[in-house]
């Protein structure tokens, strides 16, 4: 099975998990008079395309604690000791208590950007502190990206399948987004090259590149050298942006690490966005971008209109910790408590999963991407699985067009390791229930791996180019 | 001279603050390659129309030791005793580090919502709690509603002048502003309604009406009961939403509190936004809004393509300070010292400023709204002002028409009162070398109070409606 099967013609095909829509929505005490017909006729026509993220919506889930939920992407905040929190915190306030609680200048408060630049330089990324525009966590990067370059109808392009939760963002744009798919290598520039003539002879050229190419969410693939150097010089033959979003680049836990887009750039046309949620704390909504001065300065603008500055207590609590602790010792402890948790998860996905089932193998970063084969249906199967209390990432809100309905997005760096093998054997149980079911109701047996089960996918969006899976590890019954 | 006067033909007319964008742009070490023309023909239309707020330009001012500004909109954060900040930050940390550190949901952390209904209940508002959607400071809830209702070249209609802070925002989604002038009671209703008939006849419906009716920023008046009863009056009858935007309600340093628009409509048509940032700190970018359960619906998509959530840190913060301490005696303390500050102000204004000034005097909030004669430009006014070591906001930021020419805003809450006064002091030196200037090259004296120097303003956009003044109080020289 390849994940860039288009599956919108599988049945029960639906925009992503709307079973758990409403719980994120209006609680029970929801507002009287709250009949949608007397608003219908204000909202914006952005609204009509706006897509609630499956992952945010599950959220609400993740707070039923007889869930075992691999749905989110979250570092595990309990590895952060309480009393260093306190320590810190306490120095803050009797250093800086009136500027953590007052405005700050939109680009961020000064202290902060050395901190971010250190991060970058600990991947071999060099920047100069004062080109770092701070943002709300990450997701603001993509939102003030997409504030400054997309008209309604633009084109963005990204992987496929791409991060759930910037497809709300796409969706608040209208951008008409393009997913190129990818290998254990990551994104396919053979076919972005492909798509990017085919969208040229249509006379449209993308706004921007979106790629995760390091520790891919939720693909949990890396690019490789070459094909970052294609992709950039790509970028420059074409006069194209690229979004290098790199959350994950530092919770590697095995190989060598690769230079950022943006080093082998020089920042010319690649937007970098970063973030300290995955290595520190996503609770502080703490993220930078380092943007061409143009592209910047609009940026900049942007996020005045939106938030007007990230938070100053936050930052300055940034400022505080990279100057008390080791920030590097903490990135070091959580990537030996994931790289464990990683393995655990990968063992009981061998030891669990059903013929036919493959999926990725992460070196870094906090995800595992399972392909089922093509009868599967993972957004019913969520259904299923919360009756079981567990939960995951249906692949559909990896796709904005119906694609990834055999598939699904695990976490394992926020989940223990029993949690997850218990977790992964429900998730199994499931399966195993609606592959009977499919057997009973098909009158064969159950589906042996790949074959049968696998139609030969409809033509992708660049036929001429060779679908290649997205899989590095997979189940053959027996030879486990 | 009135607030509403169109100025657009003014000498010098030009977009807010031109002088000062830079500054908050591009440093010194700005990126190499960063020719704008390589990206012009990327950027979205929106930017082509996205202002940047000259408040938050001129923070960067700010910074500046040697400057007195006048231009901030700045609780005092100085007030907030350090030691009280360490101990409700290191309880936060013993009991709730990983949770502060953690994402939350979109809608916010559950502990932190009855402290804000309990600030909206100090005001005579009563909210369920689960009602209230947490939002990055009152900027996001503009921003919200701007992504949840406008489409390009809709009409928002908000009060002219209006909060600089919002022209930036409705500049970026392509809203068409109609600005509504007012009086010493507020919005003139009856102009709204002269207006909204106008547009009807042009088939255009109002997306939203956006008021700030209490202790009005940058006005500095509030708006009387009868108004805020016809204005909800107005909204149901014509279906129209209105965002009721409340930073500054609890600060009131004299007379009787009003009900809120939200408290008069129970919710049907007005959208309430708070947010903490005045009655306890901006730096935590806390702010939340109450709307209608489709409208409110929409705008948790939104901000989960905005920033997923806002700061955990930040929430639990709040929810432990509420806990611990007394946060109406804060407020109090606060209202206090402004209540001192104001009047420091107004004793000011009054002694310096020259004949032929009118000035709000506002029951409380953080603002004073100064108009000079008509020849004065305060966009030039603030060039000399700053070589002078003192700031303030130029009218124009307040508008998307160009008016506001002669007009400025000044802040006393953020400043000391020595500050405030030696502020008011320089700003009249710079009045009076401009007039002498005037008087030189114009061949007359200077001019007298009133008369000469106010030429009969242009018919403002509702012409049958009569031209009312936004002024408390006035300087004639020799009665003050």
């Amino acid at each position: 099975m390849t994940v860039e099967d288009p599956d919108s013609t599988a049945p029960g095909a639906r925009t992503p998990a709307p079973r758990t829509a409403a719980a994120a929505g209006s609680g029970p005490s929801a507002r009287p008079h709250g009949d949608l017909e007397r608003y219908t006729g204000l909202f914006a026509q952005r609204t009509q395309v706006m897509k609630s993220s499956a992952m945010r919506d599950l959220m609400a889930l993740t707070e039923r604690p007889d869930v075992i939920s691999l749905a989110g992407g979250l570092a595990d905040t309990t590895l952060f000791p309480a009393e260093d929190l306190a320590k810190v915190l306490s120095h803050m306030a009797a250093g800086d208590a009136a500027r953590a609680l007052q405005y700050a200048p939109t680009e961020g408060i000064s202290e902060i950007r050395p901190c971010l630049a250190a991060v970058m330089a600990a991947e071999g990324t060099e920047v100069d502190p004062d080109d770092i525009l701070v943002t709300t966590g990450g997701q603001q990067v993509i939102d003030l990206m997409c504030k400054t370059l997309v008209d309604p109808g633009d084109v963005i392009v990204a992987e496929g399948p791409t991060y759930p939760g910037a497809v709300p963002t796409f969706s608040a744009y209208q951008a008409d987004l393009v997913q190129i798919e990818m290998d254990d290598d990551g994104m396919r520039i053979d076919v972005l090259e492909t798509t990017l003539d085919q969208l040229e002879r249509e006379g449209r050229t993308p706004k921007f590149i979106y790629t995760i190419p390091t520790f891919q969410n939720p693909g949990g693939v890396t690019m490789s050298l070459e094909r970052r150097k294609r992709l950039v010089e790509v970028a420059t033959e074409r006069e194209i942006l690229v979004l290098e979003d790199n959350p994950y680049g530092l919770l590697r836990y095995e190989g060598e690490s690769l230079p950022t887009l943006f080093t082998l750039d020089g920042g010319r046309f690649v937007v970098y966005g970063g973030t300290l949620s995955k290595i520190l704390s996503p609770g502080i909504r703490v993220g930078w971008t380092v943007a061409p001065a143009p592209v910047r300065q609009k940026m900049i603008i942007g996020k005045q209109g939106s938030d007007l500055n990230s938070s100053s207590m936050s930052q300055l609590f940034v400022a505080y910790y990279f100057r008390e602790r080791d920030w590097r010792d903490y990135v070091q402890r959580q990537s030996d408590v994931y790289r464990a948790r990683r393995d655990v998860m990968l063992a009981a996905l061998q030891e669990h999963m059903p013929e036919g089932t493959t999926w990725t193998r992460p070196q870094g970063g906090l995800f595992v991407w399972v392909t089922f084969p093509a009868w599967v249906d993972t957004t019913d199967l969520l259904a299923r699985a919360l009756q079981h209390d567990v939960a995951f990432v249906p692949g559909r809100a990896a796709f904005l067009d119906g694609r990834g309905g055999n598939s699904m997005r695990i976490n394992f760096s926020g989940v223990t390791e029993d949690d997850i093998r218990t977790g992964i054997a429900r998730i199994c149980t499931v399966i195993e229930e609606q592959m009977e079911l499919y057997a009973s109701l098909t009158g064969t047996t159950r589906p042996r791996s790949g074959g049968a089960a696998s139609e030969p996918p409809p033509a992708p969006r660049t036929a001429d180019a060779p679908v290649v899976p997205l899989r590095t590890a997979g189940r053959r019954r027996g030879n486990g």
